[in-house]
């Protein structure tokens, strides 16, 4: 696959198939991650992947409970927001969201990333972000979620036996499965409209009226 | 460019040549960047495009100070310890940072990311990290800095006009020009080494004893 199309179309793919990835999948699809930099080349990482109905069945309440406590408290009033304001597009994402959640189970594949010793996650997420770049040039669509780690990180490690002490974070938890839905480019405020150029304010001398790949 | 390819080889390639970036690939490099994936679709950044010889003279001498005091803090001891395992490759990564660091204003091309309300920087740093791969697509060797913003992010924001109190974060710090080294794959420890099955400390299956892409 040519890298822009990989760039402009590697959108949250939260529907997916039961389907299991392929073994050779998931091994390039991890073999990409840890391509990425990290601060000092640390790699200070670990990675699971999590295919196995038990884990599963252990984990999808915790990510239940989080995504409802997510709701409840820091995403409170966005739903209603949205439908005041018929901004179907949101309201579309949260019933993906709402999807992945109540389909924890169903999802083939979950890819968990933990960091340690990366307050700002710049050595984690280039590396997550690549895992999910090669997995859609296999055609494999991914979603990264952080509710898990976010609000039952304890929870999710008593599940999966990791240490709690050694300073271990669950940056993230990617869905990962053969998609339902289609590819194509998710909608974003035009580059230079959130680009500055030498200070802030100062608009840039360049403009992106249209996305410079659709298909 | 191919996928694989860009996937592979974008790694943190510090010395680069004066000569400008030229405008559209800078456009090309922001609007890839704003493809990536955010928490809700919030796209909550801000970029700024800094090439000014008096704004990099004032970040300049503000980026020497932090990467002082990173290699006087929680660096401190790192450089004598490769020395004393001989660690060339570790050497070259430090020596090559100092480099970045003495040569801040002759870098043509810094790209500034801003974020807020994104506390693990999951929802920023895909999009640095969009920025640098559609960079490598046109030639252009990137690295992504946090000292700048981690350590002198006032002083950084006095200098640029960012308001103070409107919960921006200096993310990071983005060198950007066209490559003084060669590009080719960094040292990774094998992915299966840092992953595991189902539960932490379990082995995967799968192995990768030579990265899937090698020219």
């Amino acid at each position: 696959m040519e890298l822009t199309e990989a760039l402009y179309t590697t959108r949250a793919m939260r529907r997916v198939a039961p389907d299991p990835v392929p073994e050779e999948v998931v091994a390039a699809m991890m073999d990409a991650a840890v391509r990425a930099p990290s601060g000092g080349n640390s790699q200070n990482w670990r990675w699971m992947t999590v295919t196995a109905p038990d884990v599963k069945d252990a984990l999808g309440p915790l990510y239940r409970e989080a995504w409802q406590e997510l709701q409840e408290t820091i995403y409170a009033g966005r739903r209603e927001a949205a439908e005041a304001r018929g901004d179907e597009s949101a309201l579309q994402v949260m019933r993906s969201a709402d999807w992945l959640a109540e389909h924890f189970e169903d999802v083939p594949l979950w890819v968990l990333a933990f960091s340690r010793n990366d307050p700002s996650g710049a050595s984690i997420y280039p590396a997550v972000w690549n895992l999910m770049l090669a997995a859609r040039g296999h055609g494999i669509g991914t979603c990264l979620t952080t509710v898990l780690g976010f609000l039952r990180g304890p929870q999710a490690f008593d599940v999966l036996g990791v240490p709690q002490d050694k300073g271990w974070t669950l940056s993230a938890a990617v869905s990962a499965g053969y998609p339902l839905g289609r590819w194509g480019l998710a909608k974003r405020a035009p580059a230079q409209h959130v680009t500055y150029a030498e200070r802030w304010g100062e608009p840039v001398a360049w403009a992106v009226d249209e996305p410079l790949w659709n298909g």
